[in-house]
């Protein structure tokens, strides 16, 4: 028989209004490679305060929190982590004996990847999306020092504010902008996303591809979007929204268990995860 | 690998201030011999009011509610059962589309086995105890139509308030009652209970017991009490706690999936949760 759930599991979750199988593959799959006594599962609710302090009151130890909720639990926590307090946008909450700890492991993912690939920050960058993910990615490479860059927007509304938070420019087409002007590009749009309405397309436009050093797609399904497959052709150097996706919920992982599974597990789980 | 929980994994739980592994244990065998997608897992809580409401945004479908929530959850329940409205005691809540109707189980196993065991409502009763599931007990020989019931409680205040509910008679002790008056006598105390303080004693005085013809032991751990072994050995009709936990169990099970199991896949269920 299986791993028995017994009264003494320790449960997690994610919250948001559109569950995906990605976060309960992951963590259950780690779950029992390390043969820790947890569970996880993804919920989704139709009132965010009752949710929280439902989570609050009946001890679950971590939850994943994705749109529409990151900005609107803010109110319902205890303790914001750094990772929060300069994007002001929650993607995981911790909870230690009844006290809410709020992270946003987007936030620190891309830092470590800023890291991790050794991006000098006085590249400039051109970086596409105003959602609450380009908010997780704009504040890490903000904190990380890069002065240079341009967000790119159709929402003027969303993008001049954004821009105007982390003093960066805004405009509300990528094809506005100088090729050169740009060595780093960042996709935080749904283009290129499996199922979506422009799963075909290129995120930014090829001849801004080829001026690039590096290119930067957080989609994650399918990692390879057509930018990143056009990018590799180009040798160009890649991070991916898989890459991206791993290291958040990895640093998920750590905060709720304690336990760092080995890189090879954590690709495992990943590929695991991505099956489902 | 084991069952795989996913995003569509329906959750059920139960909420007490000391869980035990019996309900974690009996229902996810279940849900695994029925190839049900399925989840269950014990919960306590610092916030009743919280807990519950958190339930109902989580779409949590079933709690079983243990001491000491029982009346204090009906506040925050949207529909009482019949079950629930004549002793004002909940151990099992159903939420449909975020809406909770609450039943008692309990009064609903031994509403049952009075019916199996054909017991005669003109038998005269002692049952011993003043807790909730005292009252849960004596709710449904109540609704059965038993009139002549003695409540035995050395608690006066909770005894006698009982008593008076069901216009019941209250004595202090056992021993004040005449042995012919209990044809039927109930214990609804943790006397025999395994790691209780009198768990070697008889609940009633070994007189009581051999002029009963019904002994009814609410404790279910061990199934065989040391007066339910001393019944047995007198040939009295027996029933038993695990009769109890088992029933009222399967009726939690069936009010959250709408599947009803097999009694033989139900022993076998109760077999395995009372190993946890």
């Amino acid at each position: 028989m299986a791993r028995i759930i017994n009264k003494d599991t320790t449960v997690c979750m994610s919250l948001s209004a559109r569950p995906s199988n990605f976060g309960t593959r992951f963590h259950n799959y780690l779950y029992e490679k390390l043969d820790l006594n947890y569970l996880y599962k993804a919920f989704t609710t139709n009132n965010l305060k009752d949710a929280i302090y439902g989570i609050k009151a009946l001890a679950i130890r971590g939850c994943a929190i994705s749109m529409p909720y990151k900005e609107a639990c803010i109110e319902f926590i205890d303790e914001l982590d750094d990772s929060v307090k300069s994007i002001q946008s929650v993607n995981t909450i911790v909870n230690t004996n009844h006290h809410l700890k709020a992270y946003n492991t987007d936030y620190i993912a891309v830092a470590k990847l800023i890291t991790e690939n050794k991006i000098d920050n006085t590249t400039p960058f051109v970086l596409k999306g105003s959602g609450g993910m380009a908010n997780a990615v704009i504040g890490a490479f903000y904190d990380a020092g890069f002065k240079n860059g341009i967000i790119a927007a159709r929402n003027q509304a969303k993008g001049e504010a954004l821009a105007k938070r982390y003093g960066y420019k805004w405009v509300k087409n990528e094809q506005d902008i100088l090729p050169k002007q740009a060595k780093l590009i960042i996709n935080v749009t749904p283009i290129g996303m499996l199922g979506g309405v422009e799963s075909e397309e290129l995120a930014f436009p090829s001849i801004m591809i080829e001026n690039a050093d590096i290119v930067f797609d957080v989609v994650a399904l399918p990692v390879e979007t057509p930018m990143i497959k056009y990018a590799q052709k180009l040798n160009k150097t890649i991070i991916s929204g898989a890459d991206v996706a791993v290291i958040q919920a990895l640093e998920q992982f750590v905060l709720y268990t304690g336990v760092t599974p080995s890189e090879e597990l954590v690709k495992k789980a990943g590929e695991f995860a991505r099956q489902g």
